[in-house]
């Protein structure tokens, strides 16, 4: 089996992109961080799914992204916006997160000789964070050839978004036909230390709208 | 004065690289990583060429790029090579370090509102490294411009390397020029904890050959 890192927050996207990416036949290594999140009880919602979708390896690596703040998600004192998906870059954007996270995945991946890299991000329903959209994995995996020695011996390395241009609904599809437990991941930005969620953050809303399919059932967990 | 980030790892590049930024006329914020890197004495290096070179800030943050291994700088069971520079990619690369650690400073950037990052990487008398030429660096930048704020505000966020294409006796003489005190760095990638230097592994030799220059004294200080 070929080794591929994959990006797993504990969420419903991550969750089944790890999902596609062992239904693509690849061995899995996890990368979750813990960087300061005040929902930080995502990191055990992560450790039960790469279990049970058959990781090879899971690990989270601290990151101290809280330190330089700006973010309603790692600066308790900046509330999260719980009054509906607004358009815009939303204070819940955690500066160049995806671009720290797939880093430390390619650093891991080259030591683990794999070529491959799964990241969960959605361009459709999502909370217009400027570290989602197809151009911005592009650019990403051009320079990620240039930085590492795939790149001098010729060999591409490819950074996978599988999710990139599906609706929640669909991401949610997918994921069922690929057997994934959602009843495991926890979306929401302010879930309390037990993983039950506000469902008034952009988070929870988008998670609902994708639940909202008929044949579905919503396993999350509310807090009352 | 307008703020900028500088990568700054306390050896002879990056100290020129913060003068450079302070000639240019920006308040500069020093990044530093505790990356698990055997020389971390360069750290205490670089928080004095920061005070003297008159950085607006320095920080250090700690990252665990040990625990990915596969590079001599962070596992001490590899030898560091100490038989002169060879051609090819050498065992002290460290996987993806220069776009982590750039990673990073696009965080704290853009927490900043800083749209300038200067980074000492050099593509002439180096050692290899595939994440230290133009064309990553280009690449990089690209990038960044997506991942943030700042390209979908239409801001253009640049990475400055401004000793890509110097040699080191040129660094060497740009840095005298303003007023560099090069005894303060620490190049060695076997540094002991007082600072004094190998004299024979890559770092040690492409430096000394840039203090080969008439009328240039070497305050390099070497272990007996």
């Amino acid at each position: 089996m070929k080794p591929a890192v994959v990006l797993l927050s504990g969420g419903l996207d991550s969750a089944t992109c790890l999902a596609i990416a062992r239904s693509q036949g690849f061995a899995c290594y996890c990368l979750s961080f813990d960087y300061g999140q005040r929902h930080s009880v995502e990191l055990k919602a992560a450790e039960q799914v790469a279990k049970v979708l058959g990781a090879s390896e899971h690990r989270i690596l601290s990151l101290a992204l809280a330190q330089f703040g700006g973010s309603a998600l790692t600066d308790t004192r900046i509330a999260i916006p719980i009054s509906g998906v607004q358009p815009g870059i939303p204070i819940t954007y955690v500066p160049a997160r995806n671009t720290i996270m797939l880093s430390l995945a390619l650093a891991w991946a080259e030591v683990l000789g794999s070529h491959d890299i799964f990241v969960g991000v959605n361009a459709v329903d999502y909370s217009g964070y400027p570290d989602c959209r197809p151009d911005y994995i592009a650019a990403f995996e051009k320079m990620a050839n240039l930085a590492t020695r795939a790149g001098v011996e010729g060999i591409k390395l490819a950074i996978h978004a599988p999710l990139i241009d599906l609706s929640k609904a669909e991401i949610i599809r997918k994921g069922i036909q690929l057997g994934v437990d959602y009843g495991l991941t926890v979306s929401c930005y302010q879930a309390d230390a037990e993983g039950l969620a506000c469902g008034a953050c952009d988070s929870c809303r988008l998670r609902a709208e994708g639940f909202a399919t008929p044949g579905v059932t919503d396993p999350t967990r509310y807090r009352a």
